[in-house]
């Protein structure tokens, strides 16, 4: 854990992390009216002409709203916009650093649903892509389904849908040492906040048939009516068939998985005691997981993840983000689908290659080389999954958007290097 | 002129024109959870506890929102947000390359008043300031004053606040140099639109007693019913205080400054001739002038200036706006005003020195290290004035803005360097 102080201090120092500088040279009069008036007039009149010019001639195809209400930062609740402004800022800094990515934090000074959307709409001029971060469910699920439904660019949900992919990943490789088929095996999800909402659904899409979704209520079931919300009941068509009722403990009985997107000290070592043989425990809560790494293996564990960088198996969203948002912009996308999504799941999974141990389900995300080098692999495949769901504007091969992302962090290597002398 | 097709190489080469980059290190394990999770949040709750620490612990203090709804595009007209993005990201540019400053193009796909209104509004966590541009009158009048009544950070107006400082900065070095005094004269504005609207108000502010202001309908009067708006009304109580009436001819008979923010070839040499001794004559419209510098000297101008750079005595709001926007920021102000107007006005035209002449009333804004230097002045200047006006949420010497502006050019030039070669 980094001591306060220096965090403060840290972020102090030059007043946030992330800055705006020119790619291109202005010094002689002649640029000066290429880049500005009257110059200038010439772009704008190409994009009139052709709209989706804007992405030959404008910054729009490289950059990224990060956007955010202020309403669920981190653990830390509502703590407003202000306040969330360091997170998001944190966020602009990993996709350049990580994928190459121009990211921008707009944090809003407005929590209502409605206006947010229509907000967010009026920004899709200056952005390829729409990230959305740490705002509150349900009121998310509703702005993001609206915004997905009304922009032609893509609306990401690293809440729900970056985690979905980490997950699915981890687990992947996890059922592989296990022995067991994800068609086959019960999973327990604690947690439907956007977090297990996003993983519930991925790993359906991904063919698991047994889910069972738990919140604060109990298991949730077709017909419940208490605590409910749409995405709660659209998860409720696809998971615990059965309809099932009762506790967190007596659904976990006999489950192959059981993950956690809820809170610290959620799990017991009974819960998982109760579980089948080989049980899979992936225990996400942050920055404190629902058990401990060496508790869950003491509790018979076969396979045990969190989110803590300090120990094995950390799922971390570095691992899918950075390359998922340039995949996308790579291939100037409309939209981002879970058919795209698995497929990033599933290299992420292949990416541990001959490492794949009981210890080692998920790649290193606390190395820059291999956050970096996934990036490029995970950007590759999101823009051919893109164009293969014909939602991609431009074709772009694999193998050049691994080289255009591999050159891009060279040259951003570059960079960092004088902006940390200077 | 630069040729179309370079301008369009110029602009697709790089997609653009700006990029976000970070300004920390991040690439040990303790850096990311410094930076990010879960170190990170002890900047978000400092911030909770202190709303104002924003300024200390994020970019807000640095950056700006440059905001269109492209609806009056250049001169281009309403060409949508999509074929604005160009000229915003031209603005971003210029802001970092002259005074270190952050700035993000936001184009709004919006263009209804009220709406406009509420998404600025929400924005404003990530910025210091906001920077309106190309918006159509009258609507923008009211965007801004709704704004500046609202929000705690400036609103700027750079097509009104901008263009009225140069002018009026070029004035006080023509007036010196014909030997008359602002508050005698008799100044005839062609153009009510926002550069109109500015300049009379920079100048009445200033002290000019005898403003006539024209627009497509003739003098602008009080109790005038066809083609006003809620600007011009407010206008019409501070000029032409004998309510005369007429055309542009008629008005301009006898006055000692004649101001074009209207279009090409308005003036006809007759205008000028009827003019005073020694008659002032900027034809401000852009890209041509109302009359051509050379005509106008012909028609017996004592002095003429225009918007171009290939004449003598460019009037360019280049001169203004990095230095202002600069000088905003350094003392995190709360909002501009026209006393801080009057003294960068007073600046610039003070900047010329010993080289004022008819020929040489402003500084040469094509030229990048006069642009820089004088950035650097204004801005000290502002800040000054911000703490003066109580405006200003921290004090900062002029000498030491003075030395910010230029470490951050110094910085800025190696960063360019770099990224011209990658």
């Amino acid at each position: 854990m980094v001591d306060k102080e220096e965090v403060l201090k840290a972020h102090k120092a030059h007043h946030g992390k992330i800055e705006v500088i020119g790619n291109v040279e202005v010094d002689t009069k002649e640029q000066l009216s290429t880049y500005y008036t009257p110059g200038v007039a010439d772009a704008c009149l190409a994009i009139k002409e052709d709209k989706e010019s804007v992405y030959d001639y404008t910054l729009k195809g490289r950059s990224v709203a990060i956007i955010t209400d202020g309403t669920r930062i981190l653990g830390l609740g509502k703590i407003g916009p202000h306040a969330g402004l360091p997170v998001m800022e944190g966020k602009a800094l990993l996709l350049k650093k990580f994928a190459g990515v121009d990211a921008f934090p707009i944090c809003l000074n407005q929590t209502d649903r409605d206006k947010i959307i229509e907000i967010v709409k009026s920004l899709e001029p200056s952005f390829g892509l729409i990230n959305i971060e740490d705002i509150e469910t349900p009121k998310v699920f509703e702005i993001v389904e609206q915004l997905t439904k009304e922009l032609s660019i893509p609306v990401f949900h690293d809440d729900r849908n970056g985690v979905g992919v980490v997950t699915l990943a981890a687990l992947l490789n996890a059922l592989k040492l296990a022995g067991k088929k994800l068609q086959k095996v019960k999973i327990v999800i604690n947690g439907a906040g956007a977090a297990g909402i996003g993983i519930a659904e991925l790993l359906s899409y991904a063919g698991a048939k047994k889910i069972y979704l738990v919140d604060t209520n109990g298991l949730i079931y077709k017909g419940r009516t208490e605590n409910m919300n749409y995405m709660k009941e659209k998860l409720a068509e696809i998971t615990n068939s059965e309809k099932f009722k009762g506790d967190l403990a007596s659904a976990t009985i006999g489950a192959d998985v059981l993950i956690g997107a809820s809170n610290k000290g959620a799990f017991g070592k009974e819960l998982i005691k109760s579980m089948a043989d080989k049980p899979i425990v992936f225990a996400l809560a942050n920055p404190e997981p629902e058990i401990e790494y060496k508790d869950a293996l003491d509790a018979g564990a076969f396979i045990c993840a969190t989110g803590r960088s300090d120990m094995p198996n950390q799922v971390n969203n570095l691992s899918a983000f950075p390359g998922i948002i340039r995949g996308l912009l790579e291939v100037r996308a409309k939209s981002i689908d879970e058919y795209m999504m698995l497929r990033a799941s599933k290299v992420i999974a292949k990416f541990v290659g001959n490492n794949l141990s009981r210890e080692f389900i998920m790649p290193d995300a606390t190395d820059k080389l291999t956050v970096s080098k996934l990036a490029g692999n995970v950007a590759a495949e999101i823009a051919q999954a893109a164009v293969t769901q014909n939602l991609a504007r431009v074709n772009v091969s694999g193998v050049q958007v691994k080289k255009n992302v591999k050159d891009a962090l060279t040259r951003y290597r570059k960079i960092e290097k004088l902006v940390k002398k200077s």
